[in-house]
């Protein structure tokens, strides 16, 4: 039997995604799945589907701090709130496409986002990305420059334009298969459906 | 020491919210805590906040369906998609406060989502509310006479506006004090508060 695969839409500008990535490895790994990480921006999802980001409502962005507070105690990870948000991770997710194909893709995708999330640091600067790739194992100026590819630049557009038309509205999302799962909080749900505990 | 209190903020309109009443009595019990379901009118939570109802981002509302018929199935429950939707909900919100003061507040409140969620019935009809009153053990036409009463309407206004001034954007929304939790899908972090498990 094939093992299923996980694709893990993520983008670093999503707290919840962040939460995400400190457990979806160890999930994949019960359940004998294969984990693809795949950046997209979520910026241009929202604009793609008229969604919003939780802080455009007021009330929900001020809750949203103590629920992340829980999450993060909940997971035993840190998590701050950055000095900068949101922040612009397009250099960031295209980083992760040029370390994608380097083979540390899913390296450099937890580092930067535990830099931003765990860390509180400006992963908008080059010179934070140079960091967080050094500590992914990479060499961060020839990454760097491969950001201002334009094969680069289209694989992050392609990646955000397929997710849109999966069906994706937010972040993080899931896919098995056509089988979309949205947020850090269907993780328990996902789990369940690839260990074939549920069938929908 | 003195048990605390859950109030559940809750509105039949919602599939989350009848999901979470599937399982708060259980939850409560399991942590010694007292129960106060409190009906309150969601579109006039949406209104005052500036949130959205789900189904107004067309992607997120197709994929409402399918993340639903997870959780039923993880539950146990059944669910319908509704032939109406969205519903009036505000003469069963009423009447949800005139069996409160029945005492028969969470008989009908879960009866009132079952009838809806679970079986599809079109609750912002009287012959429906009155067979609901009927099965949580209440004279409906007596409940449905003082669903007219101002001192009723007044407390569903009452509880909506205490709410949105409390933080509430959504439901279903649990308070413990006033730590706020917000959703079907934070049960689980919601018991790990009570029982001491988070500070958060």
């Amino acid at each position: 039997m094939t093992e299923p695969v996980i694709e893990f839409f993520w983008d670093p500008v999503s707290p919840y995604t962040y939460l995400a990535s400190t457990r979806i490895e160890a999930l994949a790994l019960r359940v004998g799945a294969v984990l693809r990480w795949r950046p997209f921006l979520l910026g241009k999802v929202l604009e793609a589907t008229g969604n919003r980001p939780n802080i455009d409502v007021p009330a929900k962005g001020r809750h949203m701090l103590a629920d992340l507070a829980r999450w993060a105690q909940h997971y035993g990870v840190p998590l701050v709130a950055p000095p900068i948000f949101p922040i612009s991770t397009v250099t960031a997710l295209r980083a992760g496409l040029a370390a994608e194909q380097a083979g540390r893709g899913p390296a450099f995708a937890t580092a930067v986002m535990r830099a931003y999330w765990g860390e509180g640091r400006d992963i908008s600067q080059a010179q934070t990305l140079l960091a967080v790739a050094a500590a992914a194992g990479l060499d961060g100026a020839a990454l760097l420059a491969q950001t201002q590819e334009p094969a680069i630049k289209d694989a992050l557009r392609s990646n955000t334009d397929e997710a849109v038309r999966r069906g994706a509205f937010g972040a993080p999302t899931f896919f098995v298969g056509e089988q979309m799962f949205w947020g850090n909080d269907r993780l328990g749900i996902l789990e369940e459906c690839l260990a074939g505990d549920l069938s929908a």
